[in-house]
């Protein structure tokens, strides 16, 4: 019998013969095969195969590891359907109604019929499941076409798992007496699973339909290394520990009302000087920019939404419209301030010398989130967007599209997040019916804000179909000290609300032009931006933005007039400093400011007042120095200036 | 026949004897009489008279000049009925239903009967009245008390004009064929009326009620000399030159939109740049008196207002209540800030060690003021309050009224308002009912009020039953640059929000005690006093507070290199300069930075360039004065500092 050949082409191109029906396991151990880490499936012509699944005919190969997002949802997926089937052994009867997993974690769905399964019960299942990991079990690969409706009468009435969209062949799996059939690629032996936790369980609504039967659902995480796992909790301690909610509250930088309303924060005085601080700085940043600030009424009558075409958009699920006294006179709060800087832009007529007109504006606004949706100052019902708009000439949009981005690239550095990426939403290109504006002007807009983009050096995705029929954008994301994304700034072309509005600008050959509209901001809510910037200094603000700079401590009662005199001092240099003059020990008070995260400490006694020198704590460095008066005032001046240097 | 003599007591004091009979007149001629003015009619033991009406029994004197509110008034009337003499003259059939005068003028309502009445007739109106004031007709005093009914229904069917309160005898006042009796004192002859004008005529509903006719109102202002008529005339011109809704449309300082609402200003850069100038200056004096910024929502839920009791006063005539998706949520928008900064004292226990606790917010509130009453920046439906409320204990009441009356000065006269005044509203003594807070409380913060205000010299009205049952309080007026009065801030006790709210604080021995609220406001409304400021100035404004401080205006395309540099090094000191490099003569660029009130115009040619020097010209001095560029740059520096050193 000859041996018949394939060719398989490796991800770096190369192309490799192989015996036909080979897998993929036995391919990983070609020296030519190089891996990032290690495969957990593979896809074959971009069909998704078992690591054990034969390969019958020429290929690409692609390996799919842990280390993406893929791999990540296709690892959480066979764990639950390793928790799906120690669930079928301890609870014949019950049934399993959904086994599904996203790259954060995993979650099986089940109706006990009426069977007691309490938290205790979660530990006897995950000791089940650790057996089984221990003893690595194979699975093994079958071509069950034709086999799966036996699967959904019998077995396990499992989701099908859908990796990347593809449709799959079907796994036999086999676990002591039980035999598990899903139509869904697995891992060649349960020891891949090396760290797992089976981490709470609710109760829910089948179907999230409150009219269905509520059902459990149980939720878990799971992991290819056992220092991962530990990693994950240390992450979760660490989160807890710096929960923007927690620290606001504690170091009274803003609180909520019952009263007032859920999702509307009060600034106390250290946050209110903290977000007045960064309107200061964007401010600063902006100006220097070309834009010009101005301010508008956080109302505005529904006329201005109907023009808009927001109004119309307004349903049921936000703030409702107040009347007046005047018949048929309605206000709405305001949700974006584009509408109202349109306005200025057409208080007067517009002449081409004008162009670019920018206009920035610290704009408070309002959006109805749903209760459950609140979120410290993540997710509020008022906001305040560091918003901006430019009105300008096509032949303009490159340029400004490409400030834009600079100046919101060199805010995030400013603030200490250095890494970012961004995704940029074009027209799908196979339909290019319905977007407005010329092609021209999408095209130039498209390709400036991919350049502005590698011009920048940022990592970025391209979504095709993705922009809004009015205008492509590109969306930034920053990842914060714990390794977390967040969205935040926006750059937003658009050509549909000049349309609406009529704006115009006379051209030097006297045409009557429309300009176009860029929106954009850096941060998009101070609030969001504040609570993340929160989490990721743990509470370690910029000495700019911190309302008391300095705590002096005077080590007994008789050092508090010195103590003043130096507060007195620091304040004649712009430092906002404050004596500690309750009768504490010494350390207590170093507790106290170290808590209450004061960037600096100043510990005064009988030697600091008799060598004319002070002792200096800086927040999170544990030694401190002595020095002179003069060599702090210029410590603290040099640290004041930081961030608005790194903004400039 | 023995001659009857009678006492008078005169303004100073002295008391004369005079013949029984005697008139004010002749009254006036005895050498011991001083007249701040000429007198127009006498008081006689508090009861007006003629001053041709003789003087019957010993009395008091008092002396009503132009000078006064009460002969201001008189006046106007007194010119009131003779233009419903020449009406009735010109017009025999036309009712006359009015004739009314106040401080500003005179009208005269006419129901014309049908007859046509037009502006020329206007002229000619006036010009009966003119020959009348100069043929100074006498008017002769009788005693008609019976003969009153008499005139109702013959003559002219006039309002009893009723001085003060007081119903007078009746006057026979002759000119030509027309004979008119008014029960009023009147002049003595038509010929003090040295200046009058009728402005305009108008047509209104007869009892201001819609279902009545339609009839003729015609104004006019009168003045017992030339001159004044004549200056009051120049200030309508200058007060037309001023208004602040033509500067601020002109100098860009703010705009309306329809389609965003009446009375909700949009502010453009220039705008918005003095509003933030003005928050600055007044948040550093706020921070100096130890207030504490803090930031609370524009609305609040219903509940608030139910606790703090304005919801029960919410009615029809406001901005009404937002529904959201959820059932009994009910949002209002915030008129006021205080509800808000109660829930920030409250979102901690209070020690007494904390008082007085000063929170401070730039709070833009909503109200929803008629349509007709809207006016510029001075009626809005937004506006900015610059509030602040004090928590305090009883005993600190006396020292934070004081600090605050003072600081309220302060401010006033930085901004140039030399001239203010106050009034004090305390409880009825005669009827202590009803006022909430104990009694000792009151009397502190009255007198407390009362010696403030002498401490800072302030001239003072006491009015008596005008606090508020909650607290006593003190309003400040202020006197603008053309003699107008305008209310601008207030400190106000309350004794019930901290009730209502709950408010407590842990005493020195432990116990649980109220505090004291404090109310104030230095302007009131951030969006008024810019109006009344820019008509005060007439858009001169404080350098610091404006956008654009110098222009710098190059004589030819050449020098615009040059005149760049300048405006970089300016810059580079903190000051906003901007080139004129439009292709435009010299004295254009130089009208127009005029017109655009810019400070400062430097002047740019071959001889500034050689000598590297300026010509520099601040706005309102015609000269132009010759430096170098450290000498400009101090003056600018100086200049820049002198708002907020008049602050401090």
């Amino acid at each position: 019998m000859q041996i018949e050949h394939i060719q398989l082409t490796l991800p770096n191109q190369q192309i490799l013969p192989f015996k036909k029906g080979i897998t993929a396991l036995e391919v990983m151990k070609h020296p030519a095969v190089t891996l990032q880490g290690k495969a957990l499936y593979v896809k074959v012509n971009n069909a998704v195969f078992d690591l054990k699944r034969p390969i019958q005919e020429n290929a690409h190969i692609e390996w799919v590891c842990w280390e993406s997002t893929a791999g990540k949802v296709f690892f959480g997926q066979v764990t639950a359907y390793l928790l799906g089937t120690a669930l079928k052994r301890h609870y014949p009867d019950a049934k399993i109604l959904a086994m599904k997993a996203d790259e954060k974690g995993f979650y099986c769905e089940v109706d006990f019929q009426g069977m007691g399964f309490e938290g205790k019960d979660l530990a006897r299942i995950e000791a089940e499941m650790s057996i089984w990991t221990q003893a690595k079990i194979s699975s093994e690969w079958f071509d069950t076409e034709g086999d799966l409706k036996g699967n959904e009468q019998g077995g396990l009435t499992g989701q099908v798992f859908q990796a990347e969209g593809q449709a799959l062949s079907g796994v036999q799996y086999a676990f002591g007496e039980i035999t598990l059939k899903v139509p869904i690629a697995l891992l060649p032996d349960t020891g891949y699973i090396k760290g797992f936790k089976l981490l709470n369980m609710a109760g829910v609504y089948w179907q999230g339909n409150a009219n269905q039967k509520q059902v459990t659902r149980i939720y878990g995480i799971s992991f290819p290394e056992k220092a991962l796992l530990k990693a994950y909790f240390a992450l979760i301690e660490e989160a807890k520990k710096r929960d923007h909610r927690k620290l606001g509250a504690s170091l009274e930088f803003f609180t909520f009302s019952d009263q007032v309303g859920l999702g509307l924060p009060l600034w106390l005085p250290k946050g209110a000087f903290l977000r007045e601080g960064l309107m200061q700085v964007l401010g600063e940043k902006l100006e220097k920019a070309g834009f010009a600030f101005i301010k508008t009424p956080h109302i505005a009558h529904k006329n201005l939404y109907v023009t808009s075409g927001h109004y119309q958009k307004y349903s049921e699920d936000t703030f409702q419209a107040m009347h007046t006294p005047q018949k048929d006179e309605v206000f709405l709060l305001k949700s974006m301030n584009c509408p109202h800087h349109c306005q200025v832009y057409q208080s007067k007529p517009r002449s081409y010398k004008e162009l670019p007109i920018r206009l920035a504006e610290f704009g408070t606004v309002y959006r109805y989130e749903k209760h459950g949706e609140l979120h410290g100052l993540i997710r509020t019902r008022c906001f305040t967007q560091d918003d901006g708009h430019i009105f300008c000439m096509p032949s303009q949009i490159k340029q400004e599209l490409i400030a834009s981005v600079q100046l919101i690239i060199s805010v995030f550095k400013a603030f200490g997040f250095e890494k970012y990426s961004a995704q940029i939403s074009v027209r799908d290109l196979a339909n290019l019916e319905g977007y407005i504006g010329s092609k021209a002007n999408w095209d130039l807009a498209e390709q400036a804000l991919v350049q502005a983009a590698d011009f920048c050096g940022l990592a970025t995705t391209v979504l095709e179909g993705e922009a809004a029929f009015y205008g492509p954008k590109i969306d930034f994301m920053v990842e914060d000290a714990l390794g977390r994304a967040w969205q935040l700034g926006t750059v937003q072309l658009d050509y549909q609300l000049p349309q609406r509005f009529g704006l115009t600008y006379t051209s030097a050959t006297h045409t009557t032009e429309r300009p176009v509209m860029i929106h954009r901001a850096a941060l998009g809510s101070l609030e969001r931006f504040i609570g993340i910037l929160l989490e990721h200094t743990g509470g370690r603000l910029p000495l700019r933005l911190c309302l008391e700079q300095v705590s002096i401590l005077p080590i007994a009662t008789k050092y508090i007039a010195y103590s003043q005199k130096i507060a007195q001092m620091l304040k004649a240099h712009g430092i906002r400093a404050k004596v500690d003059t309750r009768e504490e020990k010494i350390n207590r008070k170093i507790r106290d400011a170290a808590v209450n995260k004061t960037p600096y400490m100043l510990v005064i006694g009988e030697k600091e007042i008799a060598t004319k020198q002070v002792a200096v704590r800086k927040q999170g460095q544990p030694a401190q120095k002595i020095m002179g008066i003069p060599e702090l005032l210029d410590l603290l001046a040099l640290d004041v200036d930081e961030l608005i240097n790194k903004v400039d």
